[in-house]
């Protein structure tokens, strides 16, 4: 079902380029990465490694005290493969202090955990002069799926082109650990969580109709003539209008943002 | 020195229209803002009030514990005027749970405590279902004096075109109480902490600066010809270039951020 056309040796190259002369050209030699044991993180760290020498990463973990267990492990494991600089930071008791007791919706707690996070590793940016590095892909960044403030918090985006099917392309050239590539996508922000269960589609089948989308500009009645169900079109596209918001700066009165001062 | 040619009375119209519209666009009818106790916020509290009537917007005080004790107290009687709601929640805990011991620099302090106010009021923006309203003005925004996905953190920015001398004038045809105008800027992030002092020129001259460059595109040999200092110009100048990076989305690869979809 993945329909990208793109060559993922020659991208891993160019996003090596890309994430050497961001970091270069904003003044900085180092670059810092949450590690949450995850496939988007892992790739990041591999490539970051690559573009910039082990001595110039470090990643972070950043535990809760309700976090899978496999979530520290496999960002260790991942962190010592690739040796780079690593340390890990419980928010258990910055949240706890918060929330005195679990909200009534676990969504809150999670996107609690996931702004926290970034408040760590920006603190940490600062102590460390490196850039935060950003784990988007393109699959999370059109349905929504990422906390606005929180994981979505950094100063680039080397995969923000990239669907999470060629993230998984990508994980198995740069030898990431197969534990990571292997276990269900997770935010692992409560039990039991998975993306795919979450977002309510498989990955292969919402990159297959974001890309039909977004890169061919097919119709939807093009995407149900290969086969795709028009209730899964209606989910991903009620997904990329909502999250909108999220892939624009705030709303403002006359335009401030983004012009060449 | 003040050189806008605004009309300060049509812009409160203006603006409380866009307030409306923007929260009813968004599927809200509810707005929530941190009250800091200064005059941006009071402006915005008050400027929602009168958009969306008293019922619908709520006022977050958050104080630290070294936070100067004029910030609660001018919030609170800035929200009991407006016969708003508001709470206070401390965030002295969850600041402290990272920092055991203050950190050498004071501003990742403060940059912690704007950032962990964001978490705070994103996290009752979802309990109250309340979109989150900023309050950083045009001064603020062209020389950075902000913290990023901290208090610059929002839905939309009712006041992002205008400069911090005309938000003052604003204030006063708003009845904002007196203490609020009349006392010193501050982000209150560290003791004594003036925002003049920081920026390291006043607001008068700043704006002038800013709006002969921003908008009548004036050439730096002109505003000297007004009688501002090379030096002056000069600090101007490099905080709009510093600042950049928080007028953007995260840098990518291929565009993802603000398209059509």
């Amino acid at each position: 079902m993945y329909l990208s056309k793109r060559d993922i040796k020659y991208e891993i190259q160019n996003i090596q380029t890309f994430i050497y002369n961001t970091t270069i050209d904003t003044g900085f030699k180092k670059v810092i990465v949450g590690l949450s044991g995850g496939i988007d993180s892992a790739v990041i760290a591999a490539l970051c490694t690559q573009a910039l020498g082990t001595e110039n990463v470090y990643g972070v973990m950043m535990p809760y005290k309700k976090s899978h267990p496999d979530s520290l492990n496999h960002a260790t494991i991942l962190a010592q493969q690739l040796k780079i600089h690593h340390e890990t930071i419980d928010i258990s008791l910055m949240a706890d202090a918060y929330f005195t007791e679990p909200p009534t919706e676990p969504l809150r707690m999670g996107n609690l955990l996931a702004r926290l996070r970034m408040c760590v590793l920006y603190d940490l940016s600062a102590k460390y002069s490196a850039l935060v590095v950003g784990t988007s892909n393109k699959s999370e960044i059109y349905t929504g799926y990422c906390t606005q403030y929180g994981d979505s918090a950094c100063a680039f985006e080397p995969i923000a082109h990239l669907y999470k099917t060629e993230v998984r392309e990508m994980a198995k050239i740069l030898n990431i650990p197969t534990q990571i590539i292997e276990k269900p996508p997770s935010a692992d922000l409560w039990e039991g969580q998975t993306d795919e269960g979450e977002i309510g589609i498989s990955y292969p089948l919402l990159d297959k109709i974001l890309y039909l989308l977004l890169d061919e500009h097919r119709t939807q009645d093009y995407i149900t003539q290969q086969g795709v169900s028009q209730t899964d079109i209606d989910l991903v596209c009620k997904k990329i209008k909502n999250s909108h918001f999220k892939r624009q700066m705030p709303k403002t009165i006359e335009k401030v943002w983004e012009n060449h001062y």
